[in-house]
């Protein structure tokens, strides 16, 4: 055994661990400095967005942070793997098991990439902001927090949904306007259609001159359906965010009582019977 | 240790130190030539493309901006790997890691990708324009902006829905022509319907007459069902754009009271009815 | 330092370059001469498929240029590969970092090339022609153009619907043929079944003497089923191509005043009522 | 650059040139040699398949055109990738970009082997025939074609299906035995139902007797359910193929007459009305 | 170019070539001695576990066949890329190539796979039988064969049904027991409960004595729902397999002529009216 | 000929063949050292969780011998490939093909592997037990056999359910615990509410007392709803395990009866008739 | 076969062997420092997090556990790999075959990883703790364990659910804060709306007087919608979590209780009927 141990050529290896040890201080060398550079260039360029495109300090923090933190997993991740290069074993059969546990878990994990990708996009487009009234993911409520993996809204029935971003398609948002207030009212078949159109715009008018949520309208459009037993007319506004509801219940109420006032009909459903004896 | 820094050979260090320094400037110039002349090439061709196509200047500033940075990005990639790859490193370690960390990403950000090619043929192929109501992805509206990303629409009830391009299978675009305006009515099994549809077409004519937004018709088609109480007849009329809605309504109104003077009945829901005693 | 110039093999360096240089000269070569032995064999055997499938000029032309197109895009890529390849660098560094973004891109293209493959094929074997009536992907109207990535169809109602052709299932052209006309109708529980059909028949028949665009029929088929309160009787006709419409209306017409005139009832919805005194 | 020149070692080159010439040559020599068994193999095993498993010889022909096309395009395929292999280029780039491009193409082209897969089954099974009614991929009629990527079914009401066979899941053949005819019928509560059920099998037994497309029964089978109105009896049947809707249509009119005849009622829809005073 | 010639080492190539014809021969013996033993292997534990597992001769020889078929296409396709592989041209542009349509083909070929091994343990762990009833992927009636790529199921409307095995998820065999049935039967609410029970039991107790299908029970359960006008009552019963229905039709036709026979109300629907006078 | 043999270097070929020799008997007494400890090791660990957990002896068999089985497979596959290994014939051809075929299988055969995973875990976390009645896959009934690729069901009217285990996402399993008993009962709108509630809840505590499967209630918990033409109270109750039905059906009876007997009255539906004139 | 012996140079042998050997130790040892320093990391960290953000001793100790023993089984991986590379048999044959294998184990075992991840996120998140009445998978009860694979949760009728973890996407905590109770009640067309809210107002106010389960309200919102006969109104309140439904039936009750106290009309549906004499 002697002479195996005589046959290494200690030089060669002592020559090689020195080149093994320059190579690392070089990669670590180079890490630093990238990773200076990148933290620095990735700073900067949120200072200059969130002043371009106004975005609130708060919003641009977040998003620096992780574009921070991705930079540096990536770079550690590329440390790392140098770093294991350099010592030139045959990662072959890394490759090959990694190969095996890599499928199962980036497939795993894909729906957490995908949740913070939709999540930095929600984020940055600004689609949803707390306190506003969303509906995503087939759930609607008030958005309490919107995360780069999960967006939590509460439902007017006080349940909470937390929803992870990848299961949100379409976002749909109802509180960035003024919103529609539609009433369909239907009167009876033998009513005058251009009488009781005059006592709804009129009621509709005494509405809006009260209520100053009521930012357009509301207008009688005309005869929406001609009904099984009635002749629907529909009535459209324009109201202040989250009034919709409200201003609707009192042009309902408003409309029903006018229309009493002046004796028109809003009909109970209608059947003609045709009397037949028995055979 | 001293006789493995002498081992160490230098002049080749030197030499392969050398030639990678006149490979990475090589490497350079021809990075900085490909980008100049790929530029070049993409702006023309976007130049000639908006005068054949007769697309406007903003949207195809749009499309050469990204095919522009798409170009840079994949010149930018591959200028990094022909970098690293002159460094000699076995980097089988960084694919067996890129294996892992890419599958997971790759999939994630898929949905990026397939947003923006989506977003480029939309935008391409001019499906949607600003200010038209479209339907997309299930929800329909009026489109406010058209990105490569997400696709913004506001519906009628004032609601912003955020539409991630790659959820927009078909579209709908309900402002390319005039449109159509169909109403149904329905008069009692005992009316003449040869005299029905006289009086019917008079209204209708009627109509047409007053109203200009009226571009063909109505006509009235026939017999277009034997419901249970009534026998049903269409009336068919082309508008202006988004006026079917309004034609219709004033159709309605026209024909109920057209029927009314002549007396013809507008059925209510029938019932023949046997009486039998209790056994 | 100069030691190590020196110590560069600047013969080898110019004879690997002289190399490169004829290997390059040789594949550009090659490649000028493939493309046109291609581009000829591409346009002959589309010539000889026009006359032998019989396919009009503009669209063996359209199917020639995707195909001379796909033809060249493989082969320029093959060629920057190879020229890649000569100068051997390792690229198994591009491999890795291709291995994620291709992954992305892949994924988000293959839309793209399903697109296309399915609007070759949608094209090639005729399945749709501008100006027949369709039904694809759910939305059916009036085909506006059939093309690689896109099929525009005009619903009746105006509504232009672009339908990428991945979305396309199963087909349905609706202007191939003659068409069917059907229409039901339900005679009262105590007439005479016999008595109904032979008066049914007569109407159908006087119909088809006065209109040509009836191809066979109509005929009554008998009892399709027996209904709460009628006996339902099915008559089936054969018409020209988009005019069963036109002639289900005209037999329904038909067909309700010759049961009139004879006396036999299309009855309303029947109840027996068992009157019950209160408890 | 002389030297260059001088350098090359043109004997080793030429030599090289020989023995990739002499490759070349046996390569093609195999190629030609094994397309010839192939195809014969093909041919022969095709001849004896058709013999014994009983397959028509057009439809032998289509699969054996198929399988030996199949054949050939995987042979040249190989004769292509070998060649390329002896250039000794490293095609390490080749596949790097293939791997992008590749997965783009494979995932949009497998729909087209999946079509073609699907389509050579239905084909050697048998599983539908041209003239027969099925249905398939949840539309149903008359198969007019049966392909390898395409299936064409017309409707009954004259529409054209192109049905892509990898949308074929589960077929249902309704061409290929006796069809059951089956026909509910409602006597009245207060009805004796061992009376009716001999009455009703009186009348199955003289339509049986007139109708030689009934193969077996009608059979009254018994009380299939106590409905809210009536006593459902159920009657069974088995007709001569496409001839069910016939048969079903005539039991309905001689059951309907038969129990007219011996005055059992077919009741219409009952309500015991209880009458209560407003309070 | 005969100084070419001669500088081929012909004697390194006769070298070469002998080894190789010798690696062919060692390889050739090895797969016939494996494949001997295989086949031997795989017929002799077939035999065993027919014997073990109770299973029918044909099913087992089936199975056999299959397993046998499976190793030889796997031997075969070890032993030529083995050939090839000898060969020693670098298959790497093969990979390349096969990448690509390997991955259209094993995408569009799953499928197959994915047949043969769900139909592989529907027949190992005999689920379905010939001639049972069974429902599988949404379609049900006898089962005409099971194969491995698809199972014939025919309706009991007589459409035949090819259900591809990968389509099977779920399978509800309705042939491996007693069946249940079930008879619910409404009774007025101002009928006595208790007595009602008792004689729809009596009447149960006389079914179950004339009809040895019935293997338990019929037995009333009790008041199984309060509806809107009747107090529902429901018989279970256990019978024969495949008789379920006929003795539900005889349940039902007993005990309805039972509650006849006591004066026992099955009531019709009920409403209560209050009169009001037009306002 | 014979100077190619000479050239052959015996020698050199005699030492390989030793040196695989030697490898071969090292690696297979490896293996069989492995083998050893590996089962030993998943005997005493599953000896020691099956004490642990209290999991019952058939069970932990059943899972040690599946560990034990797929250890033994996972060592003759790496086996196989080190054999493979040692003889240095180029393998990538088999990996070009493996891939093709591997893609196809391994799509095909996942659907086992995930059957054979998902039944793990039904097992090692004891979801389900024989004879328990639950709902998996949309299907319920008794459990009959829990494997590790399909779970047989057998549902209460007798069918046996063949359910693969990957087809199980969520389980319920309704027999781990008391059921709860529900039922709503309807009275009059004219009824004193309270009044029916104090009938109720002395009806429910004589149910009570008398049957000893009650094990909490049933207690009357208010008025649930206001429906169209009733009040609806409803009354809940804990019992014990599968016999809810029974005690849902002795409540209703029980209420009903009350009911009755206190003049409470159970409504049929209502309606208010507005007596109007014919036009 | 001697000389074959001599010709191994075993002195190269053995010095690998040694080299083997000592690479062995090195590998060993830094494995088992890498492990220290990993385990007294996540242990740290964990500490100081649980501190951070409030999270409970034992959910801090379930996620350290899970943390650390993904680091040991990573660890043991790259440990074994390491080993396997060392012993330079070319492992490609092993990628070839863990390519097939693996696939199907990767596809199968994705699921495991994916309950993994969202298991993790669910604890990390808090999104639902034991106890607690959620919505998840479109099953709702009460939580009973949060496991890593699965989620028990214990339904309202007593059925235990298991949730494999990837099957939640969205989660509906319902236990999280005050909630809703919402009445709707209908008054008669002819009430006096104002004078029913005032009623129905005072009603909600006693209520609220005697129940401090109230939080807020209830308060009459208006006229919600004017239905067929009857005219919605809607009161609102919010109560303590859980206790809704108690509200609700006490709201129900007090305010059918206050309309009949002030004869207020609760209208059952009304028709109005149209007589007319049979033709």
């Amino acid at each position: 055994m002697s002479e195996w141990i005589e046959a290494i050529n200690w030089t060669t290896i002592g020559t090689k661990a020195l080149i093994v040890s320059l190579q690392l201080i070089g990669i670590l060398i180079v890490f630093f400095i990238v990773r200076a550079i990148g933290n620095k260039f990735i700073s900067s360029s949120f200072t200059k967005m969130s002043t371009q495109r106004n975005i609130s300090g708060g919003r641009a923090k977040t998003l620096e942070k992780l574009t921070s933190n991705a930079f540096s997993y990536v770079l550690v991740f590329i440390l790392i793997t140098l770093i294991v290069g350099i010592f030139e074993y045959d990662v072959t059969a890394l490759i090959a098991g990694a190969g095996i546990v890599g499928l199962a878990i980036g497939f795993g994990a894909q729906g957490l990439v995908s949740d913070v990708v939709t999540g930095f996009f929600i984020l940055l487009e600004k689609q949803i902001e707390v306190e506003e009234y969303v509906t995503a993911a087939g759930l609607d409520g008030i958005v309490e927090e919107v995360g780069l993996r999960t967006t939590r809204i509460r439902g007017f029935d006080g349940t909470v949904h937390y929803i992870p971003n990848r299961e949100i398609g379409s976002i749909s948002n109802h509180s960035r306007s003024n919103m529609r207030a539609l009433v369909d009212i239907g009167i009876g078949y033998s009513e005058n259609i251009d009488e009781a159109i005059v006592v709804l715009q009129a009621a509709c008018d005494r509405v809006a001159a009260e209520d100053e949520l009521i930012i357009e309208g509301p207008n009688v459009l005309g005869v929406n359906s001609l009904g099984d037993s009635d002749v629907v007319i529909r009535i459209l506004a324009k109201t202040a965010n989250m009034e919709q509801w409200g201003v609707e219940r009192k042009l309902r109420k408003a409309m029903k009582e006018a229309l009493d006032a002046n004796n028109i009909e809003i009909p109970f459903p209608h059947q003609v019977n045709v009397q037949k004896e028995e055979k």
